[in-house]
């Protein structure tokens, strides 16, 4: 069966939610559901569905996985706190670490990421929860981006070290499957949710650790959250679709009170583009480059030297791993 | 005794010439001399003082060692052959590539480098030439440089492979020592010499094996030498200080075809400076800046990403490693 599409131009935010709401209370009746919230603009809004249709029912877990932004986990706890939602803070930074110690390919990291957060994690509180339900961000371009769409469900449960053949009784529940980004967003700012979340700049699920070339420790993804925060203070102003600091294995030499110092390179990207299939580097002003490289090298501890990409995508891509 | 400094203003280039042509002969007699030549200004301008007072008796030799630009030793061996001076061509690129099989540390590079130039191939001309004196074109920005000075000359001899002990007879001519960059460079242009050779942008020792960070393979000095080749290119007309690419050991996503495609990235780095003690790079354009980076990916097998450092100096250096 094709998942029919509804265009955000189309999308009745109120209709949608009270839709979605009664399907999710028909679907739940007097049982539980459960829910990961990362922050994220699909996750967040999924939430907030949840929250609408099953009030204290739906159990909504945020995973502190050591790998987010500065201040990320206070602030999306913080935000969903006023809205009157609460959520299960979970910290999890130990496991991901020792998941990602000596790893340095990038897709194994990624494999690290999404076995630890399904199996080690998330499945532990889904199999203690007692919820049957599963309420997932899901959305149109996650479809069309997943080749065997028809194994996805069973592939989940299977994910999140539930035996396939015991699987029955537990439901996804996936109430966005029919928007795209930006239907997502036009609900997520339907449903009270504030503009740090539903005009969030797109960033990636392995999160920091896509943002250090080479191993994740403790201390590179501290670094690279150091020249983050940077990164989004100083270009919050700008219009570009996404900028990010990219830590550098390679060292490269450099000088600290007139003695060599073989150091740290952060690569700043910063993109310009209509929907990320295309992009190109943002023409920001030889001041702000120059402004940016000195905040790096004088703040962020180690960094002696700072790139900016001037590659376009293709044949280069948004991420640098 | 310390060097008396000739300033480049006060540098009268004829009365220069003579004075130490006339110490050349008079320190030659009826003998041998021998140098090498690398094209860059101060191993020029001392062949050019060499020839002229030692004609044929002055044994010069252009190592090629696999690692130096594009057309280089063909370009140089035509600028000295216009000019009337016999240069012996040796080809040592397998030497040179054996010695650096394996090796990553920028330190190390280096060592392999000297050491398969003076013990292996130059140590060799020397001790096959009969010539006992060694024209070297050492300046005086290298004396200051040189901590232990007074050690020097024994040391080369050493690093020739000549027992230090029997090294007696042997005398090293250092026509360069009153003279810094600038006033070479005057001494150069007043000896014949072009100005691609006279006003020559700053080149590292050891070559673009300086601008690959890892290993210095074949397969990858030859990468850095297509982008260096563009770079010069592109920059010609630029009155930067000096301009490099610099091919990353890291890799970093691309997409190729639709495909992925995990490749290589390339550093520019142009830099704005009086003397290199400090340095900022270049403003180029965000035009220029994109043409750069289309010519890498398109021109430059391998290369997806493209970078342009943004760090003054110090923090960091001109070159990478």
């Amino acid at each position: 069966m094709k998942t029919k599409e509804i265009k955000a131009k189309a999308l009745n935010t109120k209709k949608f939610i009270d839709e979605k709401c009664e399907e999710i209370i028909s679907a739940v009746g007097n049982g539980y559901a459960i829910n990961a919230l990362s922050g994220g603009v699909d996750s967040s809004a999924v939430t907030m569905l949840g929250h609408k249709a099953l009030g204290r029912r739906l159990k909504t877990y945020f995973i502190d996985n050591g790998i987010m932004r500065e201040g990320e986990p206070q602030r999306v706890a913080a935000i969903f706190k006023k809205l009157g939602v609460h959520i299960g803070i979970i910290d999890a930074r130990k496991k991901f670490f020792a998941a990602l110690k000596g790893i340095t390919d990038p897709e194994e990291k990624r494999e690290a990421i999404t076995q630890t957060f399904y199996k080690d994690v998330f499945g532990k509180l889904v199999r203690e929860s007692g919820a049957k339900y599963l309420l997932q961000g899901t959305i149109l371009t996650d479809i069309d981006e997943t080749i065997a769409g028809i194994k996805r469900q069973h592939n989940v449960f299977e994910q999140l070290g539930i035996d396939p053949q015991r699987a029955f009784g537990y439901k996804i529940i996936e109430p966005l499957v029919q928007l795209r980004k930006d239907g997502v967003r036009k609900l997520a700012a339907a449903c009270g949710l504030p503009k740090s979340i539903y005009n969030r700049m797109p960033f990636p699920g392995p999160a920091l650790s896509a943002r250090v070339i080479g191993e994740a420790t403790p201390e590179r993804i501290e670094i690279v959250r150091k020249a983050t925060a940077i990164l989004e203070k100083e270009l919050a102003g700008t219009r570009a679709f996404q900028y990010m600091a990219i830590l550098h294995n390679d060292r490269v030499t450099g000088m600290r009170a007139n003695k060599r110092d073989f150091g740290l390179q952060i690569e700043i990207r910063c993109w310009d583009s209509i929907d990320a299939r295309k992009a190109k580097p943002t023409d920001l002003s030889h001041g702000m480059l120059m402004r940016l490289a000195g905040r790096m090298v004088n703040d962020v501890p180690g960094v002696v030297s700072v790139t900016y990409n001037i590659a376009s995508k293709p044949p280069s891509t948004m991420e640098a791993v």
